[in-house]
């Protein structure tokens, strides 16, 4: 399969490309780094980028940008970067990614444990989380020519854990490798409109 | 309580309005009728209507928009108004409510099944109620001064079958009466953090 895997040069990104590379043609896209750059939260970087892709298999979103902030410090501009950014990101890789993706095609994307656990400083996490959840079951069942959408939802990291344990007491994390499992699970299997948790 | 209610003129909003002035001081809240007027998807509207008001006990939003298309003539734009509308709007009456709730308030917003039972041309929709659920989990343990939140998912509604029936077979409908109880658990109840599901 030829696969666009977005956000290719982070912790979850490289793990996935570490996956997906020993079988099959993956083309690393990050905002500065990669094969090939684009900014989701750009409707017209992420157009740009499917013109120089052409056609492909699977689309593999591991990127996604939302704020962490006390609830009392949000405000409405808070939220519109996971707004823009992770959610309406993801959605628009299917949105335009739909003309350019093959039969059978599949499209996987990032969500996280905070749509259902929350945490401190996360409500706009587990917003943007929920929205992605509730986006896969729906864009699911209305999509043609036997394309497919998934979420992967990985709870904290184990390569996150220096910086974000303190926001995760009690959760167990998870190694890299084993939610790059999931993506691999929702390339090559056969399974729609779910969301993966792993951890 | 003096309880604050958006939407007030719709299906639901009258149902509730209905059930809760039984007990208490009601403000009737539209965008074009009631007793005061608001557009939820402009903060500076809400601002304004919070004004007017002065200090209260409870806020219920049965008021909310979406776009219903199928997905095949969904774009960004169609997203947006859900986004800016049911979705922020909602979000928006939390964190500039608060400055003038009183101490062990509630907010009640309006999701509803498509979160996790979707529907043809229900995309948007989803999108936006899984982000309500999800917002609600997250922003009641943040919450200061004993203040609460929950969401209402109704299923479709008796009253709307005459044009909501296509859209929803097989789906037993409920009456708005049976609706408004949920909204007075969560006003008169001590929950937090909740999703009602009713019907």
């Amino acid at each position: 399969m030829k696969i666009i895997l977005i956000g290719a040069g982070g912790t979850i990104g490289s793990a996935v490309a570490r996956e997906l590379e020993q079988r099959h043609e993956v083309i690393r896209v990050g905002r500065n780094s990669g094969d090939l750059q684009a900014d989701i939260s750009d409707s017209a970087s992420i157009r740009r980028l499917f013109e120089q892709t052409g056609r492909f298999d699977a689309l593999v979103c591991a990127a996604g940008n939302v704020v962490f902030a006390p609830l009392d410090e949000l405000d409405e501009q808070g939220f519109a970067l996971g707004l823009n950014d992770k959610l309406m990101g993801q959605v628009n890789l299917l949105l335009i990614g739909r003309e350019f993706i093959n039969d059978g095609g599949s499209f996987t994307f990032t969500t996280g444990v905070t749509s259902h656990d929350p945490i401190r400083t996360g409500t706009s996490a587990s917003l943007v989380n929920g929205a992605i959840d509730a986006f896969v079951r729906a864009a699911a069942i209305e999509l043609p020519r036997g394309l497919r959408v998934n979420a992967i939802s990985p709870t904290v990291l184990l390569e996150a854990m220096p910086d974000y344990a303190p926001y995760f007491r009690g959760f167990k994390p998870v190694p890299a490798a084993d939610v790059a499992l999931a993506y691999a699970k929702s390339v090559e299997g056969l399974q729609t409109g779910q969301t993966y948790h792993v951890g």
